[in-house]
This record gives structure tokens, sequence and C-alpha cells, in this order.
């Protein structure tokens, strides 16, 4: 399958932010800030052009660049656009060497936009594909990771000047030393980071990810304009379902370590009137539990979305009184590996639960 | 003045240790462990050759290297000493440069050691000369630090092939890094960093540190071969003067974000009978407070050295029942000023109370 989208512009990114938001499962950063970033890239430097990964030569060298951080903070205190340069240059500084493509970390809100940025601004081309094909909250949680991938040598930048180049011997020690700096850094930076050639990218990240991004957010403003369901159209696009419809009621939040984390509890209205759903985040949706029964867990996706426009609510925008549908939705593939439940699954963030991949026959 | 000591071998190594565990009032390191890892690089590659300021081209291209960690964890996790040979490396090839000389960073412990362990094993003259002229605790509290020259870009490694080059807007923020990755390593970490010219060593450092640690060690060894004072020779070769002399009663001490702090109380004997001496350190001593009066505080030296043989006491070897003189000395005089007191006085480590110079006449 090759993708229809060529290349990112004005006419198209509002929707691509649209539906990336959907699959960043309630995290990856404010989608505004980062449509922002992007749009205002474009228009001063011009359409970035979209590769799909069947045209990325072998040889290609390539980083992904995103930021790191809490979202709530990234709201507080947003991203020019222009330290992600800084971070790449500085990996180029180590490596001697220039990149030839732009890379994308996940599929979710802030970090599918700064490529993008990224790209407009450094005049290259983007890849169109993912590490994660949702939104995780740490960094080895990537596809490359199972394919023994190193996520360093990384640079990580914040707006004061400060650089870090880190490299480790595992991406696990990787995160844990950028979310330190991170956290120094005022609990945002931007980095770059899995340095990989363009074979690496076609055989270990997620495919086409803007594609399907684009797919979404198409699908969901259509569906507006000719009143028909649009959490219906959005389940259909991600091949999953829409699982509750309820109010939120109570929300708890704490931003921790770097990390946004919480707990939601939504009553059910309409057909599920009698039911509640919680959902347990850590800056993304993890855990959704229907009365007392787990029906997605972490890797599969988990987006939140208003019960009437569908419009995406992450996170750190739940709010007491929203009318709110969830979907749940299968992850990549490779992530329902054992070596994928291992790094992404509920038992990883300390969820004690099973994985059973959705939708599952009890759906 | 030019200094007496042309090199550094296995004839006055040990004398040099001693001095230098003097000099590091309290920290920098286990004196044993420095000590073996510069006989054993000495032993394997030859002697250092110890060169005088004056004598270092203006453009000798030079780093300091050392640890930083907390000294109560460098006993239990002593390091191979190659590590510091990866840091050097590591900060070598993000400046494209093989360095010409190496410096030290702290007169104290394991800090004046690792230098002439890493000058043996790549064979490169040492200056004789160091950032501080004893020891503290963080690494923005060098002299250079005074004449704006920047700590980074630093490297920092650790045993587990870990590495960050880390570069900052100020040596505060490298400091706050730097003390993070560390805790991140084990609380244990090798370090390259400031990088100078031979002209910014000659303005910015402490001159003739080796050669000061060897007379110093030498008058504590004649000393007590010849049965004279040891603790009023080393008060002499200090500039100094004994301040109490007395038993260990109490110590309170804690492994915090990397450094060691606490707090020791002597009980007076001899002289001082019917006195008490209360001792504030983190890694080094800070403020020793006689009675209720404050007679000497950072930046001025505070050494504790056994009371019959002179034989110098580190904050993590101080023990109850230990019977011990504590002797007073003047700091450089570049610590002295309001920039210096800034960075090193007592009110830097929140201590609340003034710096008097010492000697002062009340004493």
């Amino acid at each position: 399958m090759s993708a229809t989208l060529k290349q990112i512009d004005l006419s198209n990114i509002s929707t691509i932010a649209l539906g990336s938001t959907i699959l960043g499962t309630g995290g990856g950063g404010d989608p505004y800030i980062g449509r922002l970033m992007a749009e205002t890239a474009i228009r001063a430097c011009g359409p970035v052009p979209l590769i799909d990964p069947d045209d990325v030569p072998d040889d290609a060298f390539t980083f992904m660049v995103g930021m790191m951080g809490a979202p709530a903070v990234i709201v507080e205190k947003p991203p020019s656009g222009l330290e992600c340069l800084v971070a790449i240059e500085a990996l180029e500084r180590r490596f001697g060497r220039k990149i030839t493509h732009i890379s994308c970390l996940e599929a979710g809100g802030i970090n599918a936009m700064i490529p993008i940025a990224a790209a407009a601004r450094l005049g290259l081309p983007l890849i169109d594909a993912d590490g994660m094909g949702r939104a995780f909250p740490e960094l080895q949680m990537l596809l490359p990771t199972l394919d023994g991938i190193r996520a360093t040598p990384m640079s990580l930048v914040d707006e004061k000047g400060n650089c870090l180049i880190i490299e480790t011997g595992t991406n696990r020690a990787a995160e844990a030393f950028a979310r330190n700096a991170t956290v120094e850094m005022g609990a945002t930076a931007m980095l770059a980071f899995y340095p990989m050639s363009g074979a690496q990218v076609r055989q270990s990240t997620v495919l086409r990810t803007y594609d399907m991004a684009f797919r979404i957010g198409r699908a969901l403003r259509e569906a507006r304009t000719a009143h028909r369901d649009p959490v219906a159209e959005v389940a259909a696009q991600l091949g999953g379902a829409a699982i509750f419809s309820g109010k939120v009621t109570d929300i708890r939040r704490r931003t921790l370590a770097g990390f946004s984390r919480g707990e939601a509890t939504l009553d059910g209205l309409g057909l599920w009137t009698g039911h509640s759903l919680r959902l347990d985040f850590q800056n993304e949706f993890l855990v959704a539990t229907r009365d007392e029964e787990v029906v997605v867990t972490t890797p599969d996706l988990i987006c939140m979305v208003d019960a009437q426009t569908g419009e995406p609510v992450t996170a750190e925008t739940l709010r007491y009184g929203q009318r709110l549908a969830a979907i749940g939705a299968p992850c990549h593939e490779r992530w329902r590996s054992p070596e994928g439940l291992k790094i992404v699954g509920p038992g990883y963030f300390g969820y004690d639960c099973r994985y059973t991949p959705f939708p599952s026959s009890r759906v």
C-alpha cells in the first residue's frame, strides 16, 4: 500500500493535526501549540515533502525529533519551534554528518507536528512513519527498541542554551538520563534521537502515520459535514469500536517526575446510563475500566473524543462535566508480542491487569 | 616562586596523597583508593612529568579530570581508574582535538590522584595547579568560574558505558545537570571539564598545588620521625593554627542527592577540656563552631587530623571515639572576594553565619 499524501502544507496540516491528536490517545502534548509551530514553519519556509517509506533510500540518515516532558507544562511553556533545530544540529555535530530526512517519534499531538516544523525549517523531506503508531510516555517505547536499535547518541536541549549529548548502553537508561535532565530543564526539553538509516526506518517503525492521521481527520470532518456519527467514523478508521459514552464526574491529576499522571471517572449517558468508566493515564490514556471490567489496556489505543463532535480530548484538557465517547482500537501488531508487552504492557506502568487484545469477543 | 617537585613517581606519590588529603578538608573522596589508582597507573606507564604553571605554553589545551559524587559511595564502588580516560576521550571527540596537558580540579583526596593516573596512562604532563586550592562539593566552585571560564562542554561517564556531553549557559546549571546524571549513574561518575588554554590555567587556578601537598605530607612525616608535634607542623605549612583537640562523641550523616552531609560533635581534651566543637560538613568540613562561637567557615580550610599522628581524617571516616585535632587555615585570597564568597561562602551552603577570615585576631 502506498500513501496518498505527498506533501504537508497549509491545506492539510490542520486535518493531520486533528487525526494525530486522536492517535495520541490523550498524550503527545497540546495539539494546538504543535499545529501553530508547524503552520508557522510552513508559512515561513514552504510545504514539506512527505516521503513514503518505500521511497526512502537505504542509506538515508535520519533522526527522530520531538519534545520530552509533562504535557501540562508544555501548555504553560510553549516551545518556539526553533529549539528542535538546535537539538538536530547538536546531534549532527556528534556524528560529523548532516541528516538527509526527518523522522517522527510518535503519532500523537505535538510530537507529530514538531518533525513537520523541523523539516520545513531545514528544507528536508519527512518520512511518513513514526516510532509508536500512537503516543507513549517514555522514550524507549518505540518499535526500534524491539529490534535492538539504540535511541542514542541523542541530544536534549532547552530554551536557555543548555544542551546534553547522551549515550547509553540501553534505551531504558537513555530514558532515565533524559527524564532527569528534562526535569532540570523545567519539565520540557527538545530532543533528537534514534539515529537510523532509511533501511532501518522501513524495517522498524510504524509506516504511513501521517497518511493515517490525515485519513482520520478527514473522516471526522466529513462525518460532521454530512451529519453522520463522527465517533463511529473515527472508530472505523482506527479499526476499533466505541466502548463508552458519558460525563466526566471526577478527575485527579498530578505532575510527577516529568509526567502527568492521574485518573478520571465518567458516568454513563444514553446507552451507557447506569454504568461508569474509569480512565487511568500517564501522559496517555492507558487503562479503561468499564464498571469492574478492564476493557482496553495499553498498548491498544484508548481515544477520548467529544460525544457530539468527535473532537479529541487530551489528558490535560479533560475537565469535569465534559460529555465524551471512548474509543478502543488495536495497536501495531508488534506491540502485542511478549517483547512488546514487556515494555509497553499494563504491567510496565504498574497496573495490575492482564493485556487482552482489543477488540476482544467480549466487546 | 618555582616549584621544587618535577615529577610524580612511586617515591613521592604517597607523600603527595597524604598532603592532598589534608588539603581536601574532609572531602574529595577516599585517599587510599585514589593513591592506589595513581600508583597502579605509574607502575604500568611510568612517572608523570609535573609542569610548573610558568612553563605551560599559552596555547596548551587542557581539561580537568576527576570524579563527581558522594564519597561514601566511592568507597563502596571504587573506580577502576580507566573510566577517566573514557571521559577525556569523549570530550576530545567533542572538540575534535587532543589535549596536551592534564589539569586537576581540586586539591583533595581522590580528585588530586585521578589526574596523576590519567596523565600516566595517556603519557601526558600534569600541570601543577588545581581549581580550588582545597576541595569543595560542587563543580561550579572553581576559581575559573570567577573569571567567567565555562565548565562546559564537559563529559560525564560511568562504568556501565553511559556517557553524557553537557553544555550549559552557566557553571551552576552544569552542576545541576551533572549532579542529576551522577545520581542516575549510581552516585558516582567520572568527568572531564573546564576546557582551558595554558594561559587560562596560569591566570585562573591555584598554582603549585602538588608541590604544596608534597610539602605538607613531608612535614607531617618528618615531624613524626623527629618526635615533633605533627599537628603544629601541618598547621604551619598551611599558614593556619590548631583550633581544637577532642574526642568525637556524636556523628550524624546522610547521603542525599549525591552528597554526604552531616554534623559531628567533639568533646574537648587537654587544653580544650570542658569545651566542645561542632563540625558541619557537606562532603567537606564547612563550619567549625567552638562552644557557641563560629571559629572557621568555608571557604577557609578546616582540616581534621589524628591528635597524635597528624593523619588526616575525612568526613566519611569520622568515627565515634576518635581523638582528633582541628586545624583552621586561610583559603586562596580570591575566594575571600565578594564574588568568591557568593559561590563558596557559608551562606551558599545554607549556614546561618557570617564569614570572618581565619586566622582572625580572636583565635
